[in-house]
């Protein structure tokens, strides 16, 4: 009975409750990774009432405070101890439990767990936590990353009935959806390994209008896929078309090349400033998730009129969903989709493309063939395109429906409706100081410091300017005085400005002020600006973080 | 000698330098009335300088303290005061100095003045102060405002050579330019009588989503024209196109009729905000320079393709360039214009509009036709069109280049490149609360604060939400919580949002706190939202505001 009682029990759960630290950060659990939303709070508070229900109070269940200590030491640590109390179990008798008449048992390093009683409660569905059944949940973690922290590693630990045998490992049992990854640059800063996120160092930014292909921020939703180019071909279909399949060769020699110059930029860039007000679970990207290429390509609108669309015919079909073939273990695949008016319109240049900066488009980037939308957030720029499907609905992807959106600062993962907020397609206008860099001690010149950044935000309307951003702002009196920032920007083709804009001004130092914070925001061809404070725009998924871009230096010479 | 250098020297400027308190003010000069720039603190110093090389030390030529009294109380009242020491002139004295050779008189009210040596230093040329030489300068003044204020009067009095016999007034010899004005709701605030600037009263702007047309914001840069309908013909010219020219009823009968619903809001709603922090010369409005109508005419589209306009060809021309039938007394007409991809976008909407709210134009909105471009700020949607030009230029017009454009909050009238900032076009995303008013004594419902406003971002992506607006969030306790309002909006006709949101909470007031800062702020579709204080985004000509709304209120019941 008492193994039963501690089999029903979540050791993990009671130790967690009791530890304050931990309780306040759970409600807004971890959306890293494939950035899935889970309610790990009310698997919780699911698994709680169970106990409370069936088994009496959870002061009488509550382990012994040894045994807590046990749990928040094996569930911290990287490796699991042993424990000692508990019994020794061998892969095969692991293996025999992969069903709910046997029980459901996984493994977790050399961890064995019973997790029958926990498939109801499992946030992904009792399916997904069966594909792990009477094996190693390790490679499932590895995929879906929000698993990654010691509240859910502890959770995991009220189920342990076992250790493996000495030296066996289940997890090698299941291949690693991360053996197709590349070499990457080693100046990217790496925010996640698995899936590959990593940004551009801010020095490195500015330094060029195009960002290298190999410094180029890379925002991995999955493991990269392994394409073979032999076999690839991009299905088109949906509302009003003929179903056609194009291979990357077909794409190249039936319709016209275009090049643009396109800046993609992850939703969550500057994410660091929000996560620094109020606790964000996700990548935490600083200032280097954007970068600037010349992309080319063919238009998707080019390619969509040949698969059948008749602009002029009236339709219901409102969306472009795109599918990429990187896909998760159960074979669901990244998805998102953009308005059909940004797809077809002439102006809007959004291209299939196969070359970035002149050169084919790397295994990071999309290989063989993205979407590069203009003016659309890095999200819908869908990577290793597979489909293209024209459709009266958005994509229903968990990217497009419950993901890159966001609300108001007082929304939090208790109380948000996802169907509230519209699918992030534009972002809005942004800067940052790239350099000197937060903490920085600088030296003046003259009484002058030298300030260098980015501003960006795509925009179809040049209103008369020729860039979308109009002006930068820099301050180093807390926003007293500004200086007006020089522009730097790829030339505007037409109407179109789709690149950012580097800037640098040469901002006055308040006098014998050692400690000084520099503050820049970007005016757009709308004359939107930044608001001044991250408050107001704080939001649970952290995206879109625009505030005044703010950094401390130390003025060594004053 | 001393009648000659009493002419030379502007009384009123050498008072106006020794008065502190005008010097400062003088420098963000009136730009009200038409709106036209003049630099009237370059006339100033120019008149300095001519002073000081020809004649002396201004120091020795300073009027006595009691001239320069009598100066300020002759500039500072409605009417002019006689000055019994300066001779008295008849109406045929003052029209035989209407050249040069002679000298340059003009009279305002009963006084006589030799602007000779003032005319190369008027800030809008010589010419147009000829326009007035030998007569009543009242009437300009009447259609260019800038000159209705203190300094200007107190130039003016600087080159008083006398006044007219009793009874006199030269003015009523030029027609009054604003004989045609139309009758007015007693309603509407009025900012200006002439031109006529009159805004909605903030509880009316909320009642309902159409506006009434009698209380819709009048906007009026010039006289309203009087239009004589047989003669109206409004001509097509430019870039690629045959010149032809339609009447309405050509308009009406000749292509298809279309309806949108559209909120058109002056670049200066919104204005007082900015003048409490720093003084700015122009219209006052507060919030309702705004409003909502269904309009109804044929797209401009349509119009400029059976004038011959080719979408597919490749063109250099980049604008479509409007002219309205409202002119100064020189014949130069109000003119704006806007891109042409915005023109001749088949989802850009572009009216050439005939009825407002189902009724035809009224005199104050355009009558017979006017430009209708959702998205793009009021003073583009050129009213009594008369002239559509295709160009490779903007509209060089005074409003286009010199007017209705944003500088950074250090940029003021000395410094002020005109061609450094685009004209604007598209607004920014703004809101304000309308209801309770600004200072307004209030009573909670269980402690909630019923709070209502608008909101408004006019945009042709509707991103999936429906709406340009996505949200609205209210606070009462300084933006440490918020409350998302409800929107209410016009339903968008497939991907276009052109219309305003109303909105509506109930906002926890503090406990017993009696005065209360509500705020509201807004977030549209590209998440781009509003800045939080009005310094950031203050700037010379006052334009564009949407720092946080805020009002001050009284709780009576706590």
């Amino acid at each position: 009975m008492v193994q039963r009682l501690s089999r029903l029990l979540p050791k993990g759960f009671a130790c967690a409750r009791s530890s304050p630290a931990l309780s306040g950060d759970f409600a807004g659990v971890a959306l890293d990774g494939s950035e899935r939303q889970y309610s790990w709070q009310h698997a919780r508070a699911a698994a709680a009432a169970l106990v409370t229900a069936g088994l009496g109070s959870l002061l009488v269940l509550r382990p012994q405070t040894s045994e807590c200590e046990e749990a928040k030491l094996a569930s911290a640590g990287q490796t699991q101890r042993k424990q000692p109390a508990l019994p020794i179990y061998h892969a095969e008798d692991v293996a025999n439990h992969n069903n709910k008449e046997q029980g459901v048992w996984v493994t977790y390093k050399d961890g064995v767990y019973d997790v029958t009683d926990f498939l109801e409660m499992h946030p992904g569905g009792a399916s997904r936590l069966m594909l792990a059944a009477g094996g190693a949940i390790d490679p499932f973690w590895a995929m879906y990353q929000q698993h990654q922290n010691d509240e859910i590693r502890s959770l995991l630990e009220g189920y342990r009935i076992g250790s493996l045998a000495g030296g066996q490992d289940m997890s090698q049992q299941v291949a690693d959806p991360y053996s197709h990854e590349p070499q990457r640059h080693p100046a990217l800063i790496v925010r996640s390994q698995k899936p590959f996120n990593a940004e551009t160092p801010a020095a490195l930014l500015i330094g060029k209008l195009y960002t290298p292909n190999d410094l180029f921020y890379v925002r991995n939703h999955l493991p990269v896929p392994a394409v073979d180019l032999a076999a690839y071909a991009l299905r088109i279909e949906g509302e009003g078309l003929r179903t056609i399949e194009l291979s990357l060769k077909d794409l190249q020699t039936m319709f016209k090349r275009h090049t643009i110059s396109a800046t993609l930029q992850c939703a969550g860039n500057r994410r660091i400033d929000m996560s620094d007000l109020k606790d964000i679970k996700g990548t935490t990207w600083a200032a280097g998730a954007i970068g600037n290429a010349e992309w080319s390509g063919v238009t998707l609108k080019d390619v969509l009129e040949y698969a059948g669309l008749d602009e002029s015919s009236e339709t219901d079909a409102e969306h472009v969903q795109f599918e990429g073939l990187d896909s998760d273990m159960e074979g669901v695949c990244y998805g998102a989709s953009i308005l059909i008016e940004k797809a077809i319109n002439k102006g809007a240049d959004v291209l299939l493309a196969f070359e970035m900066n002149g050169r084919p488009l790397s295994k990071d980037h999309g290989y063989p063939v993205r979407v590069i939308a203009p003016g659309i957030v890095g999200a819908r720029n869908v990577k290793w395109l597979s489909r293209i499907i024209i459709s009266k609905e958005e994509s229903q992807s968990h990217w497009q429906q419950h993901d890159y959106k966001s609300f108001s600062p007082n929304t939090d993962y208790d109380t948000v409706d996802w169907d509230s907020a519209p699918a992030i397609q534009e972002p809005n206008v942004t800067s940052a100081i790239c350099s000197p860099n937060n903490h920085e001690a600088v030296t003046t010149s003259e009484g002058m410091i030298p300030v260098k950044g980015f501003a960006y935000r795509s925009s179809r309307m040049k209103s008369g300017g020729g860039h979308s951003i109009v002006r930068v702002d820099v301050s180093a009196d807390g926003g007293k005085t500004w200086t007006v920032a020089d522009l730097r920007s790829v030339p505007a083709k037409r109407s179109r400005a789709w690149s950012w804009s580097l800037w640098e001004a040469e901002v006055p130092a308040p006098a014998a002020q050692r400690d000084i914070e520099i503050i820049c925001k970007a005016t757009d061809n709308a004359y939107n600006t930044q608001p001044d404070s991250v408050a107001g725009v704080w939001n649970l998924r952290g995206v879109l973080n625009n505030a005044w871009h703010r950094v401390k230096v130390q003025v060594t010479d004053q």
